[in-house]
């Protein structure tokens, strides 16, 4: 993280203290570890709370913010904000394994079976993963949002979302894969915990379910749109300002928007998305001004 | 399973009821797939449904029967049955992968990474372990019993429990661990989780505290003991009646509880834990029966 971003001063200081916040949480979560199994917690710790951009989290507090107004408690948001970056390590952890996407470096740091084992690795994202869901149950809260939250997180994360998306990815290497079975892929790989992330969220700032359908289209939106960005860095970042090797997708012969849509067709469909999420955000009462900030860094990021 | 197992009529009536249940669960939770992983959840059926003994599913419904008596409703236990087995599953498929225990092995079959691949397998274990919390979050009941089995099932498969004891595992090979030390292990490896069962079941049975503590103390001994059994079983069984390749242990240079205690001092404290979780069935109002039964099989099983 060293290349400048096109990024408002206010974003940039909500940005910082939702990653410190969530952090400070999940180095709690992890503080205390069992004995005899030290080279565990600091793999978790290792995987967990490494550099990264804390989206998800950052997404939780926005959207409770965006909702709640001037009553808005960024604590009541520690704890899912946690969860959700637990799981979205963990699904790194894991995916960077030699027999998954084999990566020896993320975010310009040697990855978690490098650094460690294979072993650790595979070990470290499972209890994170479990971890996650730890956080969730011992918050405060009624017991009814706290399902909801729970199922919202596991939905997102299981066989019908995020490990369901990673499957359909590594199934279509050297493939040809058409642009509904990549947005597809994108959708359960990394749009399903972006949108739980913001559906969590929104139900911790009392949404109702108008808002929250909402919410759920504006994070659709930024959750491809996400990706395509990356997509379109893939090819003209350099590998020091993306922290991980570049041009890696198309080396491995992975379809990609660039690939499907060219680069051109990539940006357009990167403003179009951009476009959708600004739309969604007219459905929400008070000031959504964070949550399109937030839209606007995601297409315009540099890393 | 073709060996005959040194079991009363009831108690295998009662097994098999116990894993139609389940597996039923089981199958109707992973029968609808998401288009394009197709694989992920024929791997996730593949770990999960494959033979074995569903002891963890027998102890739930067990747990309930005994404290429930005549108002015992298996039904209520079925999500909770299955989301144990499923983090079992899940285990047991990470732990057979190449760089953890690799083996290619498991009850007569080929492991989940033999028969699919290293990365379905990976995922499949990822995918059961949410799989066992959606379950839970499925089923009806109150919103206060069901966080609190949930709490009990994810301190029971975390990095406080079942993967703390595997990592702890991991890191034994090949090292001077005293009997203290393999016990705590084992404890959090396999007794972590035998012991959620066993508790879970019996707060859907309406436990008293009392008889919380009760259950898990049977609970904690019968876990052990069958792990006892285990290291007994690994020296003097064939590889045909075991289902995996015997001498396993040994010839990974893993300590167990013949190594350490010699065949006749395993065996001692094989009747020793079955006398403990005996005792333990005392304070148990109603009749006990059942559990007796399943703490008489776990020591003298044969596989």
């Amino acid at each position: 993280m060293t290349a400048p971003e096109p990024m408002s001063a206010q974003l940039q200081t909500f940005l910082q203290q939702a990653a410190t916040r969530v952090e400070g949480q999940i180095e709690l979560a992890l503080g205390q570890t069992t004995t005899g199994a030290e080279t565990l917690f600091a793999a978790m710790r290792y995987g967990a709370l490494g550099p990264g951009k804390r989206l998800r989290p950052a997404l939780v507090y926005a959207c409770a913010q965006t909702l709640r107004g001037a009553d808005f408690e960024p604590e009541r948001c520690d704890a899912a904000a946690a969860a959700l970056e637990c799981i979205h390590a963990y699904s790194l952890v894991h995916d960077d394994l030699p027999a998954m996407d084999d990566d020896d470096l993320r975010r310009g740091r040697p990855t978690c079976h490098i650094e460690f084992d294979e072993a650790s690795a595979i070990l470290a994202g499972d209890a994170l993963q479990t971890q996650a869901f730890e956080l969730l149950l011992a918050s405060a809260g009624a017991p009814e949002l706290k399902l909801r939250l729970l199922a919202e997180l596991a939905e997102a994360a299981g066989s019908r979302g995020m490990v369901a998306g990673q499957a359909i990815d590594l199934d279509s290497v050297a493939k040809t894969l058409d642009l509904a079975r990549l947005e597809a892929m994108h959708r359960l790989k990394t749009g399903a915990l972006i949108r739980a992330s913001a559906r969590i969220g929104a139900l911790l700032g009392g949404a109702s379910e108008t808002q929250l359908a909402a919410i759920s289209r504006y994070a659709e939106a930024i959750g491809l749109a996400f990706q395509v960005q990356d997509d379109i860095l893939d090819v003209i970042a350099d590998t020091a300002t993306l922290g991980k090797t570049q041009g890696a997708d198309a080396a491995r012969n992975k379809p990609t928007y660039v690939s499907l849509l060219g680069l051109d067709g990539a940006r357009e469909k990167l403003q179009d998305l951009h476009r959708q999420a600004i739309d969604a955000l007219a459905q929400l009462p008070g000031d959504s001004g964070l949550l399109q900030q937030l839209a606007d860094y995601i297409v315009q990021r540099s890393h």
